[in-house]
């Protein structure tokens, strides 16, 4: 009883936080046909800032991690993130009438690290005096990153099959896929359709074998479109420079301002789409009240691996499960929304901030501690 | 005598205000040819953060407040925040050659609230050992917002009144219309232009009644216009939700960089319009000087009521008479620039910044609470 | 030995710092076909507040100072300024295949001031319990801004008579010119276009007369642009207004962040244009190396006058070398970007941060202190 009253008054506070108050915000903004808008070019630049961000405290983060030893544990969080996009994509993105870019962004997220659930997680483990190596909470970036670049490229996957399967069945299923029409991997840009078109009108061998031939451009589209390129050049200048300055000036400080304005222009666009969820809200909780703790699992079982191998803590086996658990409430959002535009963003953010993120925190953190307890006898 | 060169240094300093330098920076910057331009995007971007700020502000602080007990003054405060507007625009809008949008935003202007001088006045009573309720302070969302909505309908409502008319009589008004043809309401959209098109040109009723129509859907346009809805959405966010981190941290912060900004836009705006303000300077300066003591007259019989029927302290009573004196030389200007974009800043700006806001420091404080003395033996 | 060593650990560091570290991070994600970009509209914002940023600094930093004892040096701080970009345009700018508006654009940024390298100076002076007048850092402005308008100008002019050459010579040189047409003093505009065009079709004069005739509304221009409009507002509003709150709380916290989104805008324009430095990077590498040394000896000089005259201290006569002998990392080049947009930034500021500044560094400040001590025996 104790334990759902918890779970209650954190469900509670979370609906109070900034970031879904904005976005909530937004929805009813839109709903009362409101003329508020917010320029494109803001738009865009409150993207970039919040990716750059992202990346830059990831890069800083592995550079001043101690990478010899983490080696082992940075391997199986980078194989943790990658398997939790994939489950999502094959478990929730089969659920009747879910839409599987809708899904591959929801595991995006639930790949993705909450830096919140992860200090939750650190402060637990220091109050119960429970050891774990400094360098484990650098190993968020390395499941973090992965994750999103997952669930972004494999969205362009799917998004481009999609495509060039309508261009075969010319008929009868073209008009239910024009609602996802924008590709992912980035704003999409003329060039990018342009090459899309081209990719797919060169066809003419059959469907499997072309397929194996488009996803090494996809890939590439990915990462060179604006999303992935602005994150994957803060981790490179976080790694490679010495950023601390600007960050601690600069990106840091604007980072919750700016994503509460991204959560509004997300919640506005959200209105509109918020008829899309209502056949399928059930399957997004399920998902998020069973993914955290599965995906825990998993780490947790790698971490074991890790444990034997190379020695790695109990209590360092518990923070990568922790990490895994966890689902980004902030990082990821912004990722995703310029990732993989044409998903639907009530449906993510709505799965990791109303259930995941309580479920991680409330049920994950004690059930973790107490397995490397009973396994490990930390 | 010491009077007065308290009241001409305190004049002196204003100019030297950041606030006003940037405008009449701006002015100058106009008036020399420059080709200095803010981006519109940027320009848009600025009102939105500062409309969300005033609001999540006065929202914060009327979720503190002690809302039972507050219940009588803050409607008094709510009467004194709309009966100012109406009080300017019957009387400075009736002055010869004084535009009637100039004149309710200039109202609008002197029914919001100063921060600065609320803080003058609470310093003043403290150091004097005046008691007053605690919560006195958050009486000044209660006239701020009220005054600036009713500002912002008044306007639209005369700005549309002017249009039927001068589509009644199609002839020779029509030329001096057309100069403030742009909606009040928020930044004009083809959209608002086209319904009030469309609700004119249905006329056909004689005016009177014509009239009666339309009010109710001109005060909802206001409420949906871009201003208004940045406003509310602040206020809104402010009482139910927990914005404090992110106040703090970003929108409270940026606020006056970001109104030195708009300054500069507005002053660079107004070079082109300071012709206008030449032949009815003097009744503006009038007005300047005589509204606030005025308006806090009114307040302070409003808070004599209170204080006879629940006991609200003299104290409580002086700053509710000098939240009325005061006129808001920050969070005003943006609101209403963006909510009654045909009034000319120069206006309402000039005159509570350079003399409205010297007269209530200098002129109101020590009267109220001499006042209060003397009435109430506080 | 020790000393080359001192010189490269500089080198390194200066190749991590956040501002070299950006533009390098913009050059390879243009190089590698990024999407990535910066909307039109923040570009020209971010110029705006930086410039602005400058002039304030520059303005407060003039406000505080004792005009009437520092006279006679500023007086030198601007000749020494201006002969700079002179020096630097008729040596640099003569070199076989350097472009005159690069070398210009680096010749204005070798004039202006790094407040890292004067600080660094202070610090060095102070450490050896050398004195010196405390006036003297505020000197940096009547270096700084006589030398970035001197450059601005100075490419307008070239600039302009260029298209007037090609107005006269038709054929042959026209494609050749046509890659740098964009005309120097702000941001282009078709108004400016416009004007120029008159100007120059009203000609039919010789040559060398009609030159006369164009220079002062050249002047005037570029005192118009939106670069040096800016630059000359933040000077007037830092003197005569009293700005410190709104300098302090978001003019400086953001200045650092927003340069480093300049120079990744800047760097992603470098990749287009870094095959036209192969040939030449030499030269700039020269000048990079002797500049520094000869600019400070000069203001060295000036510096004994005054201290021969005025009892100016050796103290601040080797500050007044500091000053020329640095070049601006930091508040030149969004100057120099939005006045002569012309000029190929990876040149001006491959030069200045990454050469420059280290010899200032390394090898003037130790130089001007040792010729102080030997010369005035301080």
């Amino acid at each position: 009883m104790d334990f759902l009253s918890d779970f209650l008054t954190l469900f509670l506070a979370k609906l109070q936080s900034p970031t879904l108050g904005f976005l909530i915000g937004g929805m009813v903004v839109a709903a009362l046909n409101s003329q508020l808008q917010i320029p494109d070019a803001i738009y865009k630049f409150i993207v970039f800032m919040l990716l750059l961000k992202v990346g830059l405290s990831g890069g800083i983060a592995i550079r001043n991690a101690n990478l010899a030893e983490m080696l082992l544990p940075a391997v199986f969080a980078v194989a943790t993130g990658i398997l939790i996009v994939f489950i999502g994509r094959y478990t929730l993105g089969n659920l009747p009438k879910v839409k599987t870019v809708d899904a591959i962004a929801t595991a995006g997220l639930f790949g993705a690290v909450s830096g919140s659930t992860l200090a939750a997680g650190i402060t637990v483990l220091e109050t119960e005096d429970i050891f774990f190596e400094p360098w484990a909470a650098a190993l968020y970036p390395f499941m973090d990153i992965p994750a999103l670049v997952t669930a972004i490229v494999l969205a362009s996957i799917y998004t481009s099959k999609q495509k060039s399967l309508s261009q075969q069945e010319p008929f009868g299923k073209q008009e239910s896929l024009s609602k996802q029409s924008v590709a992912a991997g980035g704003y999409p840009t003329t060039r990018q359709e342009y090459r899309s078109q081209q990719r797919i009108t060169a066809g003419g061998y059959p469907r499997k074998q072309n397929d194996r031939v488009k996803i090494w451009p996809i890939v590439k589209e990915s990462l060179q479109g604006s999303a992935l390129s602005a994150l994957l050049l803060g981790l490179a200048l976080g790694i490679l420079t010495r950023p601390e300055s600007v960050y601690e000036s600069f990106f840091n400080p604007l980072f919750r301002g700016l994503l509460s304005i991204l959560m509004l222009i997300m919640g506005m666009e959200a209105t509109a789409r918020i008829g899309e969820l209502r056949k399928v809200g059930q399957w997004y909780a399920l998902y998020a009240l069973v993914g955290p703790l599965l995906h825990g699992f998993i780490a947790f079982g790698f971490g074991m691996i890790a444990h034997h191998a190379t020695g790695f803590s109990p209590g360092g086996v518990v923070l990568l499960a922790v990490i895994a658990a966890s689902s980004s409430d902030i990082s990821g959002p912004p990722t995703l929304r310029a990732g993989i535009p044409s998903a639907n963003p009530s449906a993510y953010i709505g799965s990791s901030t109303a259930v995941g993120t309580p479920v991680a925190l409330a049920l994950g953190i004690p059930l973790f501690i107490g397995l490397a307890q009973v396994l490990m006898g930390s």
